[in-house]
């Protein structure tokens, strides 16, 4: 943990202290080339919470990411730990050795300063962007669920003495300021009266006012985020949604774990399935007279598919491969007899994380929509009437997984729910899937 | 935490230290009354890891803990950290505030010789003690359900912000060293050879070694075990047996909390229904010609119903009148409409606990016969052969427990079960219950 001496060091980064920084780092120096003089520093943070920087050199270039005492988006009046930035620095220490090159290279860590010197990824794109902008990205699906079946498996009890998951549980536990955002703005603002909330008005008006009378949603909502706070699975990056992934054709990178801490397993699968459901459902207000992009719609589904069938074939061959951990102990299971019963088990542990990633993947839905930060995916759609109905169709769908759950079985009951779910079944249509 | 400087002044305590320490402690010199000369001391422990002495005075007394290196009942071959007597301290200053005169007065805590002045319980006796002299306590079900329920509910994140359950989450999760007594002994051993392992041999034999053979069996024993390490609901005793139950007739008081750490519900409330259990399948084995102690059977099986209904009612009444945390927040849950959808939540919420219990309870059932340490109820059964017998009962209604669960949807459930689950199915006799 930083010390108070370290925290007195802080200043925001100008262009100025920037290049003090990185001249003081031999093998950054290294990399960009030249000297300091010839560098160029450009901000170019569009997130909520942080300053971005690239430095380009004559041979090279990287990013610095610093973070700020309060919330970007809100400006000074939302203090926020500078902390974070140590958290998202041991979180990659932590996933970093099972990962390989779906993170970013890390440079430096600055204790001080909290800002991280870290590989410019180009000529990436954020992965939203690029789903709003119709692209395909062949690889991306496939990559994010193996990142995930390998970032959660090796930091599980499946893999690990409990003893080194109890050091980081107690360690994340400190990043309590980014928890609390999670825990207000996706598990609770959007289904009561909050001054941070808005959504497409009118037009979803009273979709927002009937989300938050609906009981049988909100303790659907209420039991995740319960188990969100409760289930200390792995340690999971907390934020992974389309924005949080760095994307070119042939590589994928995962970004931005500030909200990394121990929890649920389904809570970061969730994010990245819900996030592309929101893209899908936000396609129409894409679309050109030349590309209705119902094709491209298909695509995105089929991401899903490929992302949840990687992740669990993944995570099933790390877990035969490397039960080293406290839970499922190899030791208990050595008889030949126990296979079976051995693999009906570890299939029923993967039902339950598709389950939590189906309730976690809707509450991430729903609080893009009626909550206080939204998405470029919907806002990027100008026309409000237009918006509104792609957002209502995410909304249904978002209502139909919290809800109705036992319909939902495998990766092929969402994908084929998806087209027929459009509208909310309460808005006046006939019930989705009948 | 206790600095290095204060590991330094550890010495294992004899009369003379000890009446030293408390001649400096001015509110227990009142208590005890008198000079030092004028006190008796006497070291009473007769548990696996720690010295416990008894000081009088004229006109009081208290009891003195104090930790062991090592574990007592292994000899100084088993290291054991001495921080356990911080976490054991810890837990008490943090469910005190909750449970009033349900467990002993502290009095003091000597961080560098990790040792606790307290209460000293008299007459109390300790529980199991009592069960198998088959003396009756007629609060004790519902003194210890009423216990749970407010020691658990209220540092639950039903009860409070989740940062403090974050703060003390961190904290505890440096009991490594017990916890790793708990994953080994209860959740490993008994299903797999190890050194640590005895049983009634020749008797149950072929018990232990069908048990480790069990895949669906211990497939069952897996998930309670992932769930220990995983399901952090509330502050856990961890060691909640009938040894650490003192009660008079009228008074039940909670010790030994040293196991203490963030863990599920079900398993403080599955600790005390399984040791129950184990003392109805043991009172054959205490019965004499005056006394076949079956009516006492139904006492113990009638306060196992009143301590789920105690713990159950209180828990509800708590979360109706405390619902000030992070899950389920009632801000959320404002609308007249919502309170049937929410007390079905809640409903179903303790349903899960209760299944938790029975499972939890089943392993630590079998853990007190084919694992390490087991208990007096069977061990003070001179005969073998009628130890053996009581012993499979124990087992069989264990694994029907662990295996069949979806035969138990409440306490009449299992009451009605017991009587009728006498030996294992597997074992020439008849499936139980059929």
């Amino acid at each position: 943990m930083p010390t108070d001496g370290a925290c007195a060091r802080y200043r925001m980064l100008d262009p100025q202290g920037l290049l003090a920084l990185i001249a003081d780092l031999q093998d950054v120096r290294a990399l960009l080339g030249g000297a300091p003089p010839s560098w160029q520093v450009r901000e170019v943070g569009d997130g909520n919470l942080n300053l971005v920087f690239i430095v380009e050199g004559p041979d090279g270039s990287v990013c610095v990411k610093q973070a700020l005492p309060y919330v970007r988006a809100a400006g000074s009046s939302w203090p926020m730990s500078l902390q974070r930035a140590f958290f998202e620095t041991s979180y990659y220490r932590t996933v970093g050795p099972h990962v390989g090159a779906l993170i970013p290279r890390i440079h430096h860590y600055d204790a001080g300063l909290y800002c991280t010197v870290m590989e410019r990824l180009s000529p990436h794109i954020i992965l939203r962007h690029g789903l709003i902008a119709g692209r395909r990205y062949p690889n991306v699906g496939r990559d994010i669920g193996e990142y995930v079946a390998r970032a959660c498996f090796f930091t599980s009890d499946l893999a690990r003495p409990f003893e080194r998951k109890m050091d980081e549980l107690a360690l994340f536990a400190g990043n309590k300021d980014l928890i609390r955002i999670t825990v207000d703005l996706i598990f609770a603002d959007p289904y009561r009266v909050s001054q941070r909330n808005r959504h497409t008005s009118p037009q979803l008006d009273q979709t927002a006012e009937r989300f938050r009378g609906d009981g049988a949603l909100k303790v659907a909502v209420a039991r995740f985020g319960q188990k969100f706070l409760n289930d200390a699975q792995a340690l999971i990056h907390g934020d992974l949604h389309s924005g949080s992934v760095m994307v070119t054709e042939a590589d994928s990178r995962v970004i931005d774990p500030e909200f990394a801490f121990y929890g649920p397993i389904g809570f970061d699968l969730g994010a990245f399935l819900g996030n592309l459901l929101l893209s899908w459902y936000a396609q129409p207000g894409h679309a050109t007279v030349n590309d209705d992009r119902s094709a491209y719609r298909d695509w995105i589904l089929e991401q899903a598919r490929i992302f949840w069938q990687t992740f669990r074939q993944r995570f099933l061959a790390l877990w035969a491969e490397n039960a080293r951990g406290d839970a499922f102990p190899a030791t208990m299971f050595g008889t030949p007899g126990d296979a079976a019963a051995l693999d009906a088990a570890r299939s029923a542990f993967l039902d339950s994380l598709f389950a939590d990633m189906l309730g976690f993947g809707a509450c991430k839905m729903i609080r893009r929509i009626l909550g206080f930060a939204h998405v470029a995916d919907f806002e990027s759609i100008q026309d409000a009437a237009r918006r509104a109905g792609c957002e209502a169709g995410a909304l249904a769908m978002a209502h139909t997984l919290l809800t109705q759950p036992a319909r939902f079985h495998s990766i092929d009951d969402v994908i084929s729910a998806v087209p027929r779910v459009l509208r909310h079944a309460g808005a006046g249509g006939s019930p989705p899937g009948t």
